[in-house]
């Protein structure tokens, strides 16, 4: 274990956090708030540990893929402990934990919250709060990547650790330059979705937080009443760009270079259009009674799938008071999740489709003891490989579900509620069901339990390994 | 695809049903019922059916795999639609629906009841309703194969497509002699059970019936309130034979081979005991301060664990009363099961302990990718086929799990009525949580979702592929 390498990185890590600590700073001066200084010295708390760490500069710097993973879940819980103290320093949540789960369900754009009432945190503070959205849609490992220049494979590991999916595309031989473009895509939609809202009327401040919740597939908002207030026309905005952010970004890569061809030919991408158009016409048929018009029932639904499917967790409704089927829908999506490659959470359209190929290749197999059957995506024969990681994924994804729903279990609040809350924080949604309805929030959860959604939320939003990777002996031995 | 051959073994199924009739029209004689001719009528219709199908003999006697699966997923819905005739006959259930449900319910071993009061029941029709526990539990192919000499590789297609877990361990190299000493164990250990509860001063009536329920690890009772009104001694001894079916009957042949060493090895059965130890351990700490004596606390705990986890769902307590963390150990065994080769449902305990150790193994490969890294399991490396085959089956049973959820949901009862319903009949439980709790039944559920939970049950009975391949346009092929 090369830890020099991991300090490394986590002082960089830490300096970024620092630097992005200066948004909310200026947001502070600009609203003329009372307490200027809780930004400065945050960053400057940030800076203190991060500055120390880059300065021991690591004599090997090739990482293989277990400094990579580990370098990736420290990086993570790091930035949620750090991130944490505006919340405190500025009175916003008065305890630790509390902060902790406030911050961790930002940066890895769950959106669950704590905080019963919005309406008496400082604007900077709600800033940063849908500013950590931002930064954790994307990655600070991939922002460090793109940044950083590092010797061979090391930010490939890196970049593995922390991206979604099956299987990490590199959109380009070099990582660095994968990981530019990216970013590049990200701020081009941010900029677009920005200027939307702000074409509907929307002062900057609150522009600025909705782009932010919905880019990194967040879903803080900034009123106590999620989406609820806004206008039509914001609503839609936001739906579409749901959607949009929750689509493999290798899509909008492959248009920008022109091969349409390639770009439509991506079978996760229509499986995820479809499957959120099935949805939305099952909810919309299922709730349509409950509304004077039709328009208003077809974009309730479809903004609730979106917000559902893409893990953002926005609501326009109470959709705890739908009828049990449009719940059940909603409730299967929060497993389902986005596409591989985008900003959201959960299982994943990919590992989904290839599951179910899998077990119609099984059917055939059994069928046909002799015949050859392979699984295939986008036109090609998957690897073993690949097949091998969708199905301990989904395996571990379940042992953690598992786990966390039993630990909470203790806290002694009904089975819809844990059940959901352990979905919400694992897919990285933020509202469930019942007590921690869209209209409700996870206060109501002891200490300990608040940890533990807090960790379920870290295992999902880094897949799972790199977490459980702290967890074996093998990966401190020298 | 040998039609022939299947309705061969439809016809054989059929006949062995009608003789089985006899002995619930024994017991109408014993008890000098009314309505007598039901029996009679129902094993005549049976024998109708099924003598001309088996004087149809089949030219080629082989029977490749998917001959196997059809014939065997057709014999168990033939079973249950034929099995049902008694309820409706007798008029103790009046719609075919709700008595197919019952009857599947029964042949399954899942013991879920859409009936609100036994005690309108005639006596001969509860012990049919008990005796197609007993007939389910090993299996009525297995029978089929003990009885009738087939040739090549065809009664192991049979058996193979009946019987649970991951690798179906043939005893010995003839798969006759193997069913045969199934039945042997499983006789004698039924009636050790009845001599025992006869012991414990109850009537040869309750003691049978209570003993088909345990040895199919059913759960069908004689009175509407499970086993709560029995003596702790009828208690104990149940929980014990609960415990003793959820292991895999090779344990036993192998002690009676004297092959101890052998016996004693086998992972899957340590873990099944070690799992149950925990979980009472768990319940009991939970429960203990709602009785006055710590040794009811302990009966209770573990009778219930033990319910649960083989799959039997007979009760002492309302457990649907008892605290989130209680009821939530108890969920998570619903999917656990017992153990592979019982007469025990669920996932089964060597399939979960497989998942686990593909994680662990998982996370050695991934921090140290040039490690060769095998999935051991009772000290052997497991093939590659029987690794897929669990994961597929893990995949297959959560998709089967979400399409029911989804169905029944339609009908607006809560979530965790409907999630329990669901884990309740795939596992082939019985009772569930909330409007299915232990001193509730089925018959809230429309008709159409009776119809989706009848058909969850025997999907989850023969594992899954059995029903899946019916759907497969490959599979009626010629």
């Amino acid at each position: 274990m090369n830890y020099r390498i991991i300090s490394y990185v986590l002082g960089c890590v830490l300096n970024i956090e620092a630097v992005a600590m200066l948004l909310p700073f200026l947001c502070s001066l600009v609203y003329n708030e009372g307490d200027k200084w809780v930004f400065p010295l945050c960053a400057a708390i940030c800076l203190i540990v991060g500055i120390p760490l880059i300065c021991a500069k690591p004599k090997d710097k090739t990482m293989f893929a277990k400094e990579g993973f580990v370098a990736v879940a420290l990086s993570w819980i790091a930035l949620s402990i750090f991130g944490a103290l505006p919340f405190l320093f500025s009175g916003s949540i008065k305890s630790f934990t509390d902060a902790f789960f406030e911050t961790a369900s930002g940066f890895t754009t769950t959106g669950a919250s704590v905080v019963p009432d919005l309406n008496v945190i400082p604007k900077s503070v709600l800033f940063w709060r849908s500013f950590t959205h931002w930064i954790g849609g994307m990655g600070v490992l991939v922002f460090l990547v793109a940044l950083l220049p590092m010797s061979g494979g090391s930010n490939l590991h890196l970049i593995r650790a922390e991206s979604p999916g099956p299987s990490v595309g590199k959109l380009v031989p070099r990582v660095r330059t994968t990981a530019k473009i990216l970013y590049g895509i990200y701020i081009f939609m941010t900029v677009m979705e920005f200027v939307l809202l702000i074409l509907g009327g929307l002062d900057w401040f609150s522009a600025a937080t909705l782009t932010f919740g919905t880019a990194g597939t967040g879903g803080f908002g900034v009123l106590n009443t999620s989406i609820m207030e806004y206008s039509e026309y914001v609503q839609i905005v936001i739906t579409v760009f749901m959607i949009l952010f929750g689509i493999d970004f290798s899509f909008y890569y492959l248009l920008l270079l022109r091969k349409n061809k390639s770009a439509f030919k991506m079978e996760e991408v229509w499986i995820y259009l479809g499957i959120i158009a099935v949805s939305v016409f099952i909810v919309f048929f299922n709730i349509r009674s409950a509304f004077s018009a039709t328009g208003d029932a077809l974009r309730h639904s479809a903004f609730q799938v979106a917000s559902i499917i893409t893990t953002t967790g926005f609501s326009t409704v109470d959709f705890d008071l739908w009828p049990q089927l449009s719940k059940t829908v909603l409730v299967i999506l929060m497993f389902c999740g986005a596409c591989a490659g985008s900003t959201g959470g959960g299982i994943k359209v990919s590992r989904i489709v290839i599951l179910i190929k899998s077990i119609i290749k099984e059917i055939k197999v059994l069928a046909h003891p002799k015949s050859v059957v392979k699984v295939k995506m986008n036109g090609k024969a998957l690897e073993h490989e690949i097949l091998r990681g969708v199905n301990v994924f989904f395996a571990s994804y379940m042992l953690v579900f598992v786990a966390a729903l039993l630990l909470i279990s203790v806290d002694n609040m009904d089975f819809t509620t844990n059940f959901t809350a352990v979905v919400a924080t694992l897919s990285n949604i933020g509202p469930g069901l019942s007590a921690v309805g869209p209209t409700c929030n996870f206060s109501g959860y002891s200490t300990v339990s608040t940890v533990v959604l807090t960790l379920t939320m870290i295992i999902g939003r880094l897949e799972i390994f790199p977490m459980l990777m702290l967890l074996s002996r093998k990966t401190w031995k020298k």
